[in-house]
């Protein structure tokens, strides 16, 4: 069997976040029905925020216990501070999602407090899990802007690596590593990625790429060629970040698929029906931007999936 | 000074094949000029074939002409065979951009004989020039579908450096390789132009992209790794070609300088000059896909050319 690469679809969560359409729960589990059906192993479902910050995820709890009737996938949900976490956790999530940004002026506006306050409510969150006994949940942490900054700018390895360490010492069963405002470039991409997987050592690491300045399958190659093996992305490359301008949106699933599965990495995932739900969502928000190639262009003649 | 590379524009000769306007030579030249003013120093700037094939080009004496009064500029024009290079000779061009596909269905598609056929008439080419003692042109030759092809599938590599090595044997002076169709991906670059690169040794080697699945950047990023130092792009992602369903279009000139400048490579390319120029060719050519994300997104904050 070939190497196997994670695809873990955001565009229920991030997806969802910018789009002017708030969709129905029902549709939400019906949308991760579909995609643990072509192939997709690992979802994040929602967004454990409050639901007066972002009405899209008032529903929160409904789509979490929707989701976990779909045997064999693996559903996590982003949380921003220990609430969120417990909330997640009451529902029954087996995985979190918690996010911090390395920029402290980008934390600041999405979360309201420092970056070293995020830090300490990432420790508070696992005491948490470990208090309650629930062994059974994974507790990863994102780190945001780690490629730089809309609103300070640069944002320094140096920076990225120390937050990676503390949270490694916090105990974070995963980290996954963000370019938020789609500010990164595949060198610095090769760079950061080989100093973070130094760091990391069996703890699970993934990407969050967003496609913004149209970098995104050259930093998804450039992580795979360090040795990531998960990726972050959206059907139909919904997406972006409140505080990221024109930072629609996340890499496209069906050409990040396509891409891994170009290298000979099996990623599970059938593409035409990733397409054909992608042509539902269509119609379910309307209005919205639409990315992404292999859904216009197709598949290239010959082309088989990775077994 | 950082390491050059080198952006070759083709939006004027690929990027005005398939549109529906046909430009007037002004515009053409006027897109060169500017184009030129922006720092870029390579611009395939028409196609000697047949007016009656293709009514756009029919002009292509008249923008040749024009363009060879901008200061400090290499043009170069398409040519598909020995009647297009005498064309271009005899207006004065000193750069001829032959073309022939390595797969031979879409070689007869394209110009109507065998890539067999083909490969004889460059030689035609090349003794063509040097009976006429025109040493000061410069003759290269592309290898389009390199990667693959919609008519035939699979395109071998091997099939390909045959190609290369009997070219170099003919006396080529540059050798482009062609993704026409958009099927490469970023592993197959890889191995490929590492290898053409083994053959070519001191002649200049170049890759032309297209973006038609969504790997363009990814396939410019695998391809600097290797060592090309030279790459055709288009303005606003324009081009296609008439015997590749939905090709469109060439790689963003824009997005690939960003790349190629993020890289720290110099490109000597003014990014903001070359959107305000796509602002105005949008203008002219109402009505086609525009592509590309610096445009939309603009350069990260902080942003500085490579000196």
């Amino acid at each position: 069997m070939s190497e196997f690469v994670s695809v873990r679809e955001v565009g229920v969560r991030d997806g969802l976040q910018m789009v002017k359409t708030i969709l129905p729960a029902g549709r939400k589990v019906e949308w991760c029905r579909r995609e643990a059906a072509a192939g997709i192993s690992h979802i994040e479902v929602t967004s454990f925020v409050p639901p007066k910050i972002a009405p899209q995820f008032a529903d929160a709890e409904e789509v979490a216990a929707g989701v976990l009737r779909i045997e064999g996938l693996h559903a996590s949900a982003l949380v921003p501070n220990l609430r969120g976490a417990q909330r997640a956790m009451e529902i029954g999530l087996k995985k979190i999602d918690y996010v911090l940004s390395a920029s402290n002026e980008h934390n600041m506006r999405n979360v309201r407090r420092s970056t070293e306050e995020s830090i300490e409510d990432f420790s508070r969150i696992v005491s948490y899990r470990d208090e309650l006994g629930r062994a059974d949940v994974v507790v990863g942490s994102g780190v945001a802007t780690a490629f730089g900054c809309t609103i300070a700018g640069k944002v320094e390895p140096s920076t990225v690596l120390q937050i990676v360490e503390r949270l490694l010492k916090m105990g974070a069963d995963e980290i996954t590593i963000a370019d938020t405002v789609g500010y990164a470039n595949p060198g610095q991409v090769r760079d950061l990625m080989r100093d973070v997987l130094r760091l990391t050592g069996e703890t699970p690491v993934a990407c969050h790429f967003h496609d913004t300045r149209g970098m995104g399958m050259a930093n998804v190659y450039a992580a795979l060629e360090v040795g990531v093996r998960a990726f972050d992305s959206s059907l139909a490359g919904l997406g972006g970040c409140p505080f990221a301008p024109n930072a629609t949106g996340n890499i496209n699933t069906e050409d990040c698929v396509f891409l891994l599965e170009s290298q000979g990495l099996r990623t599970g995932v059938d593409i035409n029906a990733l397409i054909e739900l992608r042509r539902d969502v269509e119609t379910w928000l309307p209005g919205e931007p639409f990315a992404g190639a292999i859904a216009r262009a197709g598949l290239p003649k010959g082309f088989v999936p990775v077994a």
